[in-house]
Order: C-alpha cells, then sequence, then structure tokens
C-alpha cells in the first residue's frame, strides 16, 4: 500500500458526496430488466461549479463523450474543463456504436435531467456503460430521473456509487480530508472523494472506466483539469485488466469551494493547492486499485513493478507486458511462482536490457538473479500466494535509473465465464 | 483456406521426410518423466547442405538460439545462415535463462550428436522447448541420441513431429511437390515440408515456435534465408494465440538438392525460384492455421482480417489487437456475435480510422455497417457458430486500401487449466 501521508485523514465510508457542497442518488431506472440492481445514478452540485474531465481515447468513443467534449467546448473554449451542475450515468447500456441517434438520446436526456433538477441543460454532462451497438431508451430516464432527483442526499454517495456498477462485485468508494492548520488555511479541513467502477475491458490510455471525483477545495476549472490529468496518469491509467480499453472511460472532478466559500481559488505553487492534488492522487490510487483487485474473476491484486529502466516509458512497457501477460496471470491464479514466463515477458517488452543482469523477486522472494534460476522455497512460496491478496512482482533490469508500477490481477476461469459464457 | 496453386500437390501424410535427402526420427530420452511421451527429435541430411534459420527477438533468448547463430556465423559470416547436417529437438526444457551453463550445455549436445550421428560437430544445429530456468540435463542426450541415430528413417517425419510437442494436441506435419515440368525443369519434382510445434506463448516477433523445414530443391544459403524470411513473415508471424512471444522461438530450412543434384542453384528471379518460394509459403501457412487452430484449449480458429487501413503496418495492427483482445477470443469461446468488442480493438488499437466508416462482418453476417448496429439473426450467427470450425472476422475501417490477415483461437477455460491449475 502507499502509506498515507499525515496530513490526510481517510474518511470512514466517504465517497463522492464527503465534500461539501454535493447530493448523490441512485435508483433502477429500467436500463436493465434485474429491479434489484439499481441502474441510474446522480451526482448533483449545490450550485454550478469547476468541472474537469479525462475521457478515452479509444476511437470508437462513446456518445456521451463527444456530447460531454462539446458542453465542455461551449463554456470554457476547452473540451476537457468547464463547469457543470449534474453528472448523469447509466448502466446497462454504452450508448456506443450509437451515431446522431446516441448524439440525439444525450441532448434528450440532458433536457430531461435539467428539468427534474432545475438546471441548465448547459450544466449537464452524462455517462455510460453497457452494452455496446444498442440505442440508449429514453423512457428509464423519463420515469428514473424525477425519481433520482427526490433521492438526492449528502449521503447517497453510496447508491450512487452502486448505480454504476457492471460486473464489478462491488462498490468503489474513498475519501479523505485535509487539515487546513498545517498548509495555511487554519480552521478549514478540504475534502477529496469519489467513486469508481470497472472492472472488465480496462486498460485506459488516459482516463478509465467511469469515475466521478469531488471536492471542497475552491479550485478554477483549467487548474483543475491539470491536477486530474495528474492524478489520473499515475492511478488509473496504471491499471490493466485485460489489456483492453473501453469506449466509454470516463473520469470526471467538479469542485464546489464549499469548504472555504469566501476564499481565491487555490493556485498551483501554493502549499494547499499541493496537498489538495495530493489527496486527489491518494484517492485516484486507491480507486484504481480497487478496479485492479475487481478486475473480472479476479482473486488477486498483482502489484508489478519495473526498476532500473533507460526511461520511465520503458520501465512502463515492461510492467504493462508482465502485466498484460495471459501466461504470468494464469501462474498467478494457480499459485504458481513462475518466474520464467516473467522473464519471457520483459524480453518481448520492447525495454532495452541485457538478460545477465535481470533480476526477479515475487512476493519478496529472490527468484532469479543475473539472469538466472534462483533455488527458492516452493513451500515458502505457496504459502504466501495462498495468505496474500496482494502479489507483488518486482524486476530490475540493471539497465538504468528509471521505474514504473502497473496493477493487475490473476486470470481465472471466472474471467472466461463472466466474458464468454453461451448466450444461449 | 487459401487457395493451392495448380502447380502444386498436396503430399498425403507429408512433413520433415518428404523432400529427398532427409531422415528423422523421435525417441523418448527422459527429458519428461512420461515415458510415453517422445522428448528427443533428429532431422538429418544426407549430406551436409545449405540452411537457414528465424530466430525469436525476445531479449530472454534461450541458450540453443544463442548457439545456433555462432554455429552459423563461423560457416557463412552470418547468423541467419550457413550449412548444417543435423537438427537436435528436445522437448521438457527449455534451457533458457540458464547462462554459461547452459551455453557448455549446447557444445556438449553438439558434440554428443557429432559422435552419435558421424559428422561434424559444426554441422549440428539444436533447438529446445519446454520450462524456463532449469539447467539441460546431459544424460537424457547420452542415452538417447544413439538410439535417435539408429532410428532414423525416411519415414521418420511423424516421430520427429511427435516428439516435439508440449501442450499441443497433435502433431503438425505438411508437404508440398512442385511439377518441375511447367518452370523449366522437366522430369523434375521439387518438394518443400516441414513440421512445427506451438500452442501457448505464441506471438512471435519474427519466427515462431520451433519449426523445421526441408526442400530437396538446390538453394544457396543466402538465397535460402531470403525464402525463409519472406515466408516466416506471412506465415508464423500472422499467428497469435496469446500475445506472448517465446524465449525458444527457432524456424529451420534446409535444403539438400537431391531433386535435381547436377543442377545449379535455382536463384531469385528464375521461374522455378519463384515455385519453390510459392511453395514454402503454402506450407509455413499451413503449418500456422495448424497452429493457431491447436492454441492452447482453443475449440476454434480464427481469421481476422482488416482492409480498408491506410498502411499495411496499421492493418496488421489494428488485426492483432482484434486477435489479441480476450473480450473479443472469450466472445467466440462463448458463440456470441459481440461486435462491440471487436469494435473496442479496433478504436484502441492505434489504427487511424473514422468510427462512422467502419463495416464489420462476421462469419459472412453483416453485422455493422457504418460503425452502427446491423440487425441481423442471432440464430443464424448461432448456427453458424456451431457449425464451423474457423470464424472469420472482417472488418474494413474505410480509410485507406491496405490490408492484413491475422490468425487466432478463441479464449476458454481450457486455456486457463493449461497455463493455470495449481501445480501441487
Amino acid at each position: 500500500m502507499n502509506e498515507m501521508s499525515t496530513s490526510f485523514r481517510c474518511i470512514d465510508g466517504g465517497g463522492v458526496t464527503s465534500a461539501l457542497g454535493f447530493k448523490a442518488s441512485g435508483v433502477h431506472a429500467g436500463f436493465r430488466r434485474n429491479a434489484s440492481k439499481n441502474d441510474l445514478a446522480l451526482v448533483v452540485a449545490d450550485a454550478p461549479c469547476a468541472a474537469a474531465a479525462a475521457f478515452t481515447q479509444n476511437v470508437f468513443c462513446a456518445a456521451p463523450i463527444r456530447f460531454c467534449k462539446d458542453q465542455l467546448q461551449r463554456v470554457s473554449g476547452s473540451s476537457s474543463y468547464g463547469s457543470a451542475k449534474a453528472i448523469v450515468i447509466n448502466s446497462g447500456n454504452a450508448n456506443a456504436a450509437t451515431g446522431e441517434v446516441g448524439m440525439q438520446a444525450c441532448a434528450n436526456t440532458a433536457a430531461l435531467a435539467a428539468e427534474a433538477i432545475g438546471c441548465s441543460e448547459a450544466d449537464v454532462l452524462l455517462a455510460s456503460t453497457g452494452v455496446i451497438g444498442v440505442q440508449l431508451p429514453m423512457h428509464p430516464f423519463e420515469d428514473g430521473l424525477p425519481r433520482a432527483v427526490e433521492a438526492l442526499s449528502c449521503q447517497g454517495g453510496n447508491a450512487a456509487a452502486s448505480a454504476i456498477l457492471t460486473t464489478d462485485t462491488h462498490a468503489k468508494e474513498y475519501a479523505v480530508s485535509i487539515d487546513g492548520d498545517a498548509i495555511g488555511y487554519p480552521g478549514i479541513s478540504f475534502t477529496v472523494g469519489g467513486m469508481a467502477k470497472g472492472s472488465g475491458m480496462i486498460m485506459p490510455n488516459m482516463a478509465t472506466m467511469i469515475s466521478v471525483l469531488t471536492t471542497d477545495a475552491p479550485l478554477a476549472a483549467p487548474d483543475l483539469y491539470t491536477m486530474l490529468k495528474a492524478a489520473v496518469d499515475v492511478s488509473f491509467n496504471k491499471v490493466t485488466v485485460d489489456s483492453d480499453t473501453s469506449t466509454n472511460d470516463t473520469c470526471f472532478l467538479m469542485a464546489s469551494g464549499e469548504a472555504a466559500p469566501n476564499i481565491a481559488p487555490l493556485r498551483p505553487g501554493e502549499e494547499a493547492y499541493a496537498a489538495v492534488a495530493d489527496a486527489l492522487v491518494q484517492v485516484c490510487t486507491r480507486l484504481a486499485r480497487m478496479m485492479a483487485a475487481d478486475g473480472e474473476g479476479a482473486t488477486k491484486l498483482v502489484d508489478v513493478t519495473v526498476k532500473g529502466a533507460v526511461s520511465e516509458t520503458q520501465a512502463d512497457l515492461a510492467a504493462r507486458t508482465v502485466a498484460n501477460s495471459p501466461l504470468v496471470k494464469t501462474a498467478i491464479a494457480g499459485h504458481d511462482a513462475n518466474w520464467g514466463r516473467i522473464a519471457m515477458a520483459l524480453g518481448r517488452s520492447g525495454a532495452v536490457f541485457a538478460q545477465e543482469d535481470v533480476d526477479i523477486t515475487m512476493m519478496g522472494i529472490p527468484v532469479c538473479r543475473g539472469g538466472l534460476a534462483l533455488e527458492f522455497d516452493e513451500d515458502e512460496a505457496l504459502r504466501r500466494f495462498n495468505a496474500l491478496d496482494e502479489i507483488s512482482i518486482e524486476a530490475d533490469l540493471g539497465a538504468g535509473d528509471a521505474s514504473a508500477t502497473v496493477w493487475t490481477c490473476d486470470l481465472t476461469h471466472d474471467y472466461i465465464s463472466i466474458n464468454g459464457d453461451y448466450r444461449t
């Protein structure tokens, strides 16, 4: 686990409504047949506030992504930030590969949401997750949005986090608060929190899955985007479950400023700005690791660190190749310390190194030194496999000073069942 | 299936000993405990002859690859071609990540083989396949090589092809003959044949798995390499089972010239040279498709063709991304015509195109046109899934004129079982 700085405090049961100025809810609207599975989530700020977003880079991006980019663009001239009051998310239908009909569905959804909430259509952002290539029905929004608005509450974070899930096995939420005393804002406490979903089709190339993050720190929209981009790069973008990148990956960040309504926005260079940025990295990292641990069919979180690479890019490439290798991932599912497969993946990654310089360590056990097999206690390895929820793989390429860490999970029969079982 | 030119004739039950001038054998030497599984293969030319080889580009390349490169280099000044009389292949141990001890094992093996065969050590090439990181034992060679030499026969191709298998479910052999009448060599028939193994850790970046190819056409070693490289690029390098590239991928081609002992080597530009090169492509393609169809746990061969790309490189990239996508491969295992996952994979591949220009066809059924879902008969799709051994995926990106085809297989529970089941 990453160490938490002493200036942060984890909020028990915290999530997207932990920061001041936000309410949320989740209801069953009817995108899914199963009435016990909520499928419509709403996050609403008390007033329109600064917003930023990171989106998938998949060419086949979904309609809500094109819609959000247009919305933000109209407000700020940038498709990455602007302002927003409400975020509407449905699960069960991705509204992807749906053409102009899908874009019209977005406009209609925003209009319905604006009416139900009592805000401008321009203040509504959208995200969808689910099956690709099926037109998004409107009646669940017509029916569900008024109920979702009615259900909005400062304790609604968990309901929203549950409503956005697809094959995830549990809601992913996290929040931290920052004591302002130590960073020049005595008597004030800033909070950063959020929720995320995603367990398959995950190797974000920029944003990932769907995540909504909130803070009550006062921040201007362009700074908010800078902060979000930096956090996403070191957290969600380091997760890979199956090397696939969704058409719908979206990560929103809203800043209400409600923690300190009378102060000017925090600016880059200020200690408090850095503290909020750090808190955002903490929240995103925690959510990203929850996603990896809840990868489809996963039984273990796998933490792959490559050191001694000639550049950070090469370290990331090598770590990602190991993390995406089905042979490595099935070996871990089988509790097999088969480091030869790790060596193979490093060797084909494209990273520059000499095999005789490579050291590999699994779960703290040295298994390869100087590119050669090391005798190790197989029983002890098996004990650690059984005992640990997180399996660490460390490889030192001995070629330079750069390092990178990527998170993934093991590859089990359940992944095949979840994604491949006969539809009949 | 690729159409066979009328000048080729498939040889029933043909393989690595179909060409004149080659004998082969396979015995149980003891690399594996199971005595019913042969694990030592020998292919021997009647006399030292022209030889070429293509090797893995994995940085963690195995000792026999370094040894063969050195052997060829000493003869010709190039590590890709030279001459050879014998090829020794063991299964059960890859002799990879074994350092200088592994290199010494290669030298010892060549010496033992030379003694048993009665040739120079310089004429022996080696390949190994199996577990990585374990030193190669010598006693199976000491015991097995004399028996393998004794068993050499012109009908030994199948025994050799069986002895090199690991998780493959059956031997992979193929041979064709070319009628010389039509290509300026009346009364002469040239033969090209070979064997291959490989069903996991397969996404060759140059050569692949282990394959030994033979021809009785007269060819000079440098031309032999040119011919081999061209054939490997359009066959073995188009196979991907799990995106992983072995440390041991090796493909050998030997030319005895025995079909026409008194003629000069065929030269590039001659019709007969082109005919032999074409025959080699046919043999390699057939073996490559056999490998994809026998991918670990596979129930279907999957043929992914991308058309309409701006370049061949981008077409290959897009086809390979689809072929490697676990979500696409599990959908096929589940008989699910889930083209949204194909669209997702195309979209993240890095190939340049606009989603509204994309057409996707599965098993001949149009499922997506202009980036949008097309109504199709799901029952008919299911019937085809049940009936077909080969599933075709065709995507037209609508961005250019380049195309590429890649072969893979579906991803099933058996892949997980084969690679992940507890060793305990």
